[in-house]
């Protein structure tokens, strides 16, 4: 260990106060600290923190956007009700490209499951389906279905390659996990992890934090350190050796994610698109959802915490929310625009400041939980690259078939939680079975109407002619049914299985075939 | 007692088993049986079971309804959104209407708490908003200062007279509390209570059922037992005497209820309509509430429990789903609509029937709780009457302005539990603060957003330049603020108030003045 080296180049910093305990540190704790030192690069620090903090004035910065902004035009917009008529063609067409061997995923799963209550990372959260498959399996089953989807339609064998995109925090249990699951089916050399960055907090003087005495406080540089981990790791160069064309970009906390969702790539290879945003409609003023719309010609997300409440009211004459395209962190890129953005225009993104209350030591190497801000967090994000986009377009999707976040714990709120995240996958599921033809009956042998009546004791009821108070029975427990991805995409192919018959529930469809489980609680 | 005429009376009509324990009961239990049975008209139970249960098939009636459904043309919708340059207009009218003593409203408020997890009426709930307000009162305050409203525009005062229909099992609870707390500052003379009726539960092969030895299973006859109870109670004759031309109809449990809705009525009256149904958006397809819709030109709300998955589903070139429009109980009638109602409809609105399990008597006289359906209820739905109207209207709002119903108890349920119908008002309240010109800040002096971010605290966090991820964190917590309805009706009047201010939330804004409360963990 050179220390002297080390406190000649954080004092040029002006960070020589970050070995202030160093007297006091074991050994081991220097050797950790010496390591996590020698691993930053303190001038490009202190350059993000001038930047971030440059015109540092939230009202200003909210008129400027707000009073600029703009919806999406309809011409650069996709819709899964308004073009109906069109999505049989896009399916087909990012189809084809799967078969082709040209399409890639890449999982941003850097978050840790805290809000979730859990230490491990979220993808690993099983919410309880019948079937108890974790995000992770989901996802790759999906993969595996298209990969099949595609050989059937084009006849050879083709492959989705899985990049996955961790922080110091998950990368190793994600790994094991993975490895554990034999890749759930898939080849391990087809699932690809790798690393985002980490930003140390630092002061509102921009002098890095210590979160103890031997360790800086350092959180990961948000889902748009993608980029700079896309470079770090090579990861377009392995995409470009591989021959991929379309990258699909996507969160791992959603349980309905629609992985290389055809339509969406086929939609934007047709409209010449080197980026895309999926989008949900968003209804109410104050949902907080980011929104997709143009700044002076320019496509970015205005976060839901920029956002005047006067613009977030607006309405178009047709009624609907001006700002409408819910942004849901749910992208599309090409290979050669990511080549661009590594190796021209990542730097100039800026970083997103949140102020944050950062727990740290005090002068005398107490540790201290402020109670108010005392320091900032920097962080760039995904969608700070649509400005760098030559042809940018939006797709959106219902919420219902593509969309259910899991986010907090069922003891938290009523919202985006393990229990809305299973019963969305089981409603949708449910539907997927009506639509192919199946219908549910009770125990008694009576059809289930599709949106059944819960009764006294929370158990749909079978309704008979102009049956229900509209109002007093909410259907509180959707009818239990799970298909496994292996079986169905998206609820294509189902027909055979289920039409002109007769379920009870809970019903679980899987590639041994339709099984109506024993209830026992669930 | 003539218990031998009433024995009479029952083989007659094929009853008599109701008389089966009579020997084994005490007096008292005999004077209680008599008196409810003497009440009973059983060639008429026999008459509505009779006509209830024919036809009795669920699938034909569903194909029956599905295949003829048409939405509602836009030429007798009226839209919060889409027609947003006639709305003060409609208000106008509808607060002219007010001041001349034309409008009455009336409450449906038969209910009893059983989903909520109470044994009182629904009326008397406190959600926990900081003023503790309870349902009624929040009501009872609406209409207070929509008729100051009307007085200050016209110079008059006026009346809105409130007829209130409970049940049995609400009434004497109801007119208790009104007593209480001296009828909120209304007139009591223009509380005006009144009870609906109650049906048995019948077995299938038409028995009446015993819920005891000496007592027979009854329940409310449905919301739409309204129009009986209208005639039994001479309501539309008060109606008349008081000089009411339009009535509002309303639901106890719906915490954002614009009582007597100036714009409603407005719309309803300038329209020529005899007959209103107020709807918010149905947006997802599989959502538990009825649509408002035409039949072979018949206007009528088909219930969620009868619409096919696929008619639900669908869409119209607009992208909305087709059939959108969510009947939310909420109605405008003309009293000289109710009269004809009254005088020839009533008897011909059909009983819809629900199957039930039915707690009941053996032979033996124990009783059993059966684990299937073994008998009926038969209600009556208060928008069957849209059928005899000549001009049907529909009025369309938005759910964050006007509606959150409150059905569950919190433990329940993520949705419509009192966390939620809290939580509805005091994000509705914030949003009029801020759009009156004020501003909430958080501790530090710094200003909230409209829509906060919640820090790992909870606590919504103030919010500098770019700030935020937009997925994960979701503002659980609204900014804590109540606007009492002595203040503002619908979010009017507050500028002088809160122009240019800074507030803290939580904040109470009443008659007395603007409050900021301490936090004390609310």
């Amino acid at each position: 260990m050179n220390v002297s080296d080390l406190r000649l180049r954080l004092s040029q910093a002006g960070q020589e106060h970050l070995l202030q305990f160093w007297n006091e540190l074991e050994e081991a704790q220097q050797v950790e600290l010496y390591a996590e030192l020698q691993a930053m690069n303190f001038e490009e620090l202190n350059v993000f923190f001038r930047k971030a903090t440059e015109g540092f004035n939230q009202s200003s910065q909210q008129e400027k956007v707000d009073a600029r902004m703009e919806p999406v035009p309809r011409e650069v917009l996709g819709s899964a009700t308004r073009d109906q008529d069109q999505l049989q063609a896009w399916e087909s067409e990012g189809l084809l490209h799967i078969s082709q061997n040209r399409v890639a995923v890449l999982l941003l799963a850097g978050g840790q499951g805290t809000r979730l209550g859990v230490t491990y990372p979220k993808g690993m959260y099983d919410v309880g389906l019948p079937s108890h498959k974790t995000l992770f399996q989901l996802q790759a089953e999906r993969i595996l279905k298209l990969q099949q989807l595609a050989e059937k339609c084009h006849g050879n064998r083709c492959t989705i390659p899985w990049y996955i995109m961790t922080s110091g925090r998950t990368m190793q249990s994600t790994e094991e996990f993975f490895a554990k699951h034999r890749y759930f089916g898939l080849k391990k050399e087809n699932v690809i992890f790798f690393q985002q960055g980490m930003l140390p907090a630092m002061s509102f003087d921009g002098k890095i934090i210590l979160e103890e005495k031997s360790k800086v406080s350092m959180a990961p540089d948000g889902n748009g350190g993608l980029y700079r981990a896309l470079a770090a790791w090579d990861i377009v160069g392995d995409m470009e050796r591989r021959g991929v064309v379309s990258v699909h970009v996507y969160c791992v906390d959603n349980i309905l994610v629609r992985v290389a969702d055809p339509r969406f790539i086929g939609f934007c290879i047709q409209q010449g698109a080197d980026c895309g945003a999926k989008v949900v409609e968003k209804t109410n003023p104050t949902e907080p959802v980011g929104v997709v719309c143009r700044v002076d010609g320019v496509y970015q997300v205005v976060e839901y915490s920029e956002i005047s409440l006067a613009t977030a009211q607006r309405r178009g004459p047709d009624g609907r929310l001006l700002f409408n395209a819910g942004n849901i962190a749910n992208h599309f890129f090409t290979v050669s625009f990511l080549r661009d953005i590594v190796n021209v225009h990542e730097p100039q993104l800026q970083h997103h400041v949140a102020q944050k209350k950062i727990p740290c030591v005090d002068a005398q190497g107490q540790r201290v939980k402020p109670d108010k801000p005392n320091g900032i967090k920097m962080e760039k994000f995904v969608f700070d690259i649509f400005q760098f986009a030559k042809k940018f377009v939006v797709y959106e999707v219902l919420r219902e078939d593509e969309f259910s976040p899991l986010k907090n714990a069922d003891s938290q709120n009523g919202k985006d939680n393990p229990t809305t995240a299973r019963h969305a996958l089981m409603s949708l599921h449910h539907c997927w079975v009506l639509n192919a033809g199946g219908h549910f009956i009770d125990e008694n042998g009576c059809r289930l109407p599709a949106i059944p009546r819960t009764g006294a004791h929370g158990q749909p009821e079978a309704v008979t002619a102009g049956v229900a108070d509209n109002l007093k029975d909410a259907s509180d427990d959707p009818i239990q049914c799970e298909v496994s991805p292996l079986t169905s995409y998206a609820g294509e192919g189902l027909e055979s299985l289920v039409a002109h018959r007769e379920f009870h529930a809970p019903l679980i469809i899987d590639e041994y075939g339709v099984h109506e489980l024993v209830k026992n609680g669930l």
